[in-house]
């Protein structure tokens, strides 16, 4: 018999498979569909461990990547809502909240707590991990963006100057990451994916 | 000036990118498309902060996380060979080592020798970390071909024996992770998704 413990995590390893239909606004390399929020984390989560060093002094690493790999499961019941939309963004707040609660609650109670903790944490943008955990966050779209020539925001094409506005808490935490991310942003504005000004 | 070490870095975040174009023989919910393997890279890893608790005493599960999320890293050079193409894995052992030393060398030398030594351990299937990583990475299948109904692997329908023989080594690592595993075996032939015998 399949104890209630298992079969708890199993629903929840089962219900998140759902993920990888979330898109984004970002593409992939070649172009041929839009980047789905599962390998976006994936991205992310990756790019923890590359860039570790970058990391404000005892910063939990292993933790920023628990974060950065359930950071966005909540899009399952919510979907994703662009960055750029601050509206959309406000009016969201108590769904995500709705659809952590629905989620997390498919595992184990001790565990659902230690899940949903560590999403309201990143949420909260306060602690050493989740600084961390936002910047990469915001800086993976930047990358991939401009390696992917993503055409795919229609008739959403960006400012130079929005993104800055969006991007610049990443200069404060980091003068070299942001360093890289404005040589970046500026390259993709001469590539056109970016509009000047 | 952009230093060495973390063009270095970023040029491997980029390079990664590409792991999202490797498409598996599973596919994902709803059927639109195969699962491509760094969103399957996403879903075992958080697998295995889900289920920690099935590991053998003494997992550093930190590094089982990291380990997974560049175990499939070398596919962007050599492709995913599925599982029952024994002959193909075969081959593609010595291409797999370049394309592990091609990607790494991307990266800045101290970094390129932790994560090919992570790679590394990971295929020599010999460690806590491995051992329990490799269980996973044969889970999720079972369980995403169950769960998504997947119909995708035209003309290579397997059959219940086939599959068990290949996955019976997770009986030997948790007996409770593979009574749940068969059952969702046994279910996925009463759907039609595995051949009897």
């Amino acid at each position: 018999m399949i104890n209630n413990r298992l079969a708890g995590q199993m629903a929840f390893i089962a219900e998140i498979e759902k993920l990888k239909i979330v898109y984004r606004q970002n593409g992939i390399i070649g172009g041929g569909r839009q980047e789905n929020s599962a390998e976006h984390s994936w991205h992310v989560a990756l790019m923890a461990f590359t860039l570790q060093e970058y990391a404000k002094d005892n910063t939990d690493i292993p933790k920023v990547i628990q974060m950065l790999l359930i950071h966005d499961l909540v899009e399952i019941y919510v979907g994703d809502i662009f960055l750029y939309d601050e509206e959309g963004r406000e009016e969201i707040k108590v769904q995500e909240q709705e659809a952590a609660e629905k989620l997390f609650s498919l595992l184990p109670d001790d565990q659902g707590v230690i899940f949903k903790d560590l999403w309201n944490e990143y949420e909260g943008k306060s602690t050493r991990e989740a600084e961390f955990a936002l910047v990469l966050d915001n800086l993976q779209p930047i990358l991939n963006h401009y390696y992917t020539n993503n055409q795919n925001i229609t008739g959403k094409k960006l400012k130079r100057s929005q993104v800055i506005q969006k991007k610049l808490f990443i200069k404060d935490y980091s003068e070299e990451l942001w360093e890289f991310a404005l040589g970046i942003i500026d390259k993709s504005v001469e590539k056109g994916l970016f509009a000047e000004g």
